[in-house]
């Protein structure tokens, strides 16, 4: 079932994100042109305390022009390692610093049209370590219990696809440790 | 903390995505040049039977060059209704027929760069109609047992991430519903 990519060509490219467009042969023969997207890989942190909560931004997004909880995630830096950079975003965006840090998982958000891959990764804090560095991001940030999850959705106050997979796997092995 | 959308240009475009460069203002004033990419919605259907099984497909995704387990999903026509795009999308794909549908959740997968949505829809299937008329899209179809998706991913055998939430969510309600 794999599709062959017989040529790859670019349509559009700056530094954020690379257009192709990808000459495809499907398993019966059939050809198509296909837009692939590249993009940089980006970090998440979903961060929990030892009251089941779970650290999050309610914040606007003005391309899909929605509010919503989520957690904090950015770009990879050329160079930089996926969970420092997962680390460093969580510190900028919530004024919390880290402990460790563990993968949780690695998600391809829309692989119909882009090679996005957001890693995601889970631990806890060790400090509040004052104002956040970039307010830009966000309202307000807050520990929200991981247990109401399921009715936020359900009023669609979480619509980011990463945060959404984040906190429901989150949810998913706890219950799973819990039994 | 809204940012301000001042202007929006377009870079590039043809017929299955557009992008933008938005001049955009932050609640600090500072400006800055945004890439926004603008794509047709999507939509996918979480179909599970009886005996705690979801309908999945095995494919590989060219542009991530991974393969995994997901939900059936495709872009939704001009005019047509999301609901029906899904039920369209996994009867094409499955050669299973979906029965009544009803909205589970949409996502935004990638708002920081896209506007993309996933319309996400549940239900279960009233037949099997035969073979599936886009074989193209997967390797095989089966029914799996829901309970055992956390294992899964814990396998890095589910990465997209509209099938990730969407098979989550479905068990985070089930398990809400059995207590």
């Amino acid at each position: 079932m794999r599709w062959t990519v017989l040529d790859e060509q670019p349509l559009y490219q700056d530094e954020w994100l690379k257009i192709r467009l990808a000459d495809v042969e499907l398993p019966d023969g059939t050809r198509l042109a296909h837009r692939v997207i590249r993009t940089p890989p980006s970090a998440a942190a979903a961060l929990t305390n030892d009251r089941g909560r779970v650290l999050l931004l309610w914040r606007h997004r003005f391309i899909t022009d929605a509010w919503g909880w989520e957690i904090p995630c950015g770009k990879v830096e050329p160079g930089e390692d996926a969970m420092a950079a997962a680390a460093r975003e969580a510190e900028e965006e919530t004024g919390w610093r880290p402990g460790p840090l563990r993968p949780l998982v690695s998600i391809h958000p829309d692989n119909g049209i882009s090679d996005s891959t957001h890693h995601v990764f889970a631990g806890s804090c060790v400090a509040h370590v004052g104002p956040r560095a970039d307010p830009s991001e966000s309202d307000r940030v807050e520990w929200i219990p991981l247990a109401g999850v399921p009715a936020l959705i359900g009023r669609g106050q979480i619509r980011c696809g990463t945060t959404l997979t984040a906190l429901l796997y989150l949810l998913a092995t706890r219950a799973a440790g819990e039994r």
